[in-house]
């Protein structure tokens, strides 16, 4: 049994790679949420849409195709290599390693670089996406002074907080990249303590120049 | 005049987005390698392809293009943002910042993790291309067992010697993931000091666990 594990990039279908809409094109199960599932042209009968219940829903499809002797697309936001689902799908042994092929995406942080036209390659790269320890590496890096692109965690609030907490002044310049690609998108800059007051979606990359 | 840098991944033609594709299509005038420009279905009358002296040429197409008013694309080998173009174009006045629009792309970096099936938000990425000094800091990160992927400088054995010669254990292990995505592609794992006998081509991107 083959498993793919398709990045999809940012959002929308425009920075889906030809190699993605192929890979779908011949798969027998694409496996994803709803909106991801709608970038591309297949019949709905192929379509297993995940609930909030990810590990359950990735054990039940994986096994059926086993079974059944199915192929599996899992669709990925992004990269699935960056702060995504083949993480998940390993710490789980949701499926051998073996088994699994991954097609890479346009990460986000990708997208933020090319709006600010600035080079990723000069930036440190960190996701506070289940990782609570990356907090304390953020505020690090922001007092030295190094410049920095972060995923926040769920809530951003949180993260300013803990750094205006932890020393780092309330004053200094970050960029906000909001639903990047998305008809919603808003590119924000402004001081760390503003943020507080911002009204943002859950879709966020953070820019430390 | 709009320029836009339109990053094509690794080299083989399913990595290239929709978007890249679109973007070119729409070109007057689509600048690259060769190699590049045969990665897109375009009459050959719209190409024009670098020679070595790659900042005079843009400076001359930039020029051209502004005269006549027409639209340009400029191709850039994996992500523009990453170790890319967008630096040169910007370093050399060669474009009006606000002229740019940049697509990014999938970089060599991301193809990497994808084939050893790795998270690259667990590793620091180091660019060595024409930054002497990160060689000191590829030093510093390894000997302070960090895990990193990098892309070496023109000759990879140089910077295994300056590892070697610094303090670095000669039987450290390394992955040379060389020609990614090409028919010659090769993922070797090995020790430091054996990259010395190894004979690769320049398209190299090396990981240390």
């Amino acid at each position: 049994m083959r498993v793919y594990i398709v990045g999809i990039g940012p959002g929308s279908k425009e920075y889906l790679t030809l190699k993605a809409v192929e890979t779908v094109k011949n798969a027998d199960i694409v496996v994803g949420s709803k909106r991801a599932l709608e970038l591309f042209d297949i019949e709905e009968d192929k379509w297993y849409i995940l609930s909030k219940n990810i590990v359950e829903d990735l054990k039940k499809v994986i096994e059926y195709a086993k079974k059944e002797k199915k192929s599996v697309v899992i669709l990925s936001t992004g990269d699935p290599c960056f702060s995504g689902l083949l993480k998940t799908l390993l710490k789980y042994n949701i499926v051998n390693r073996e088994d699994i092929e991954v097609i890479p995406g346009i990460s986000s942080i990708q997208v933020a670089a090319s709006k600010l036209k600035i080079s990723w390659e000069d930036y440190h790269i960190l996701t506070l996406h289940g990782k609570e320890e990356n907090r304390k590496v953020l505020l690090d890096l922001i007092k030295d002074n190094k410049k920095v692109i972060f995923l926040p965690n769920k809530n951003l609030k949180e993260d300013i907080e803990y750094l205006i907490e932890n020393g780092v002044d309330e004053n200094k310049e970050i960029v906000i990249c909001e639903n990047l690609t998305y008809p919603k998108e808003r590119i924000i800059e402004c001081k760390l303590k503003e943020v507080l007051h911002l009204n943002l979606s859950y879709l966020v990359v953070c820019v430390v120049k």
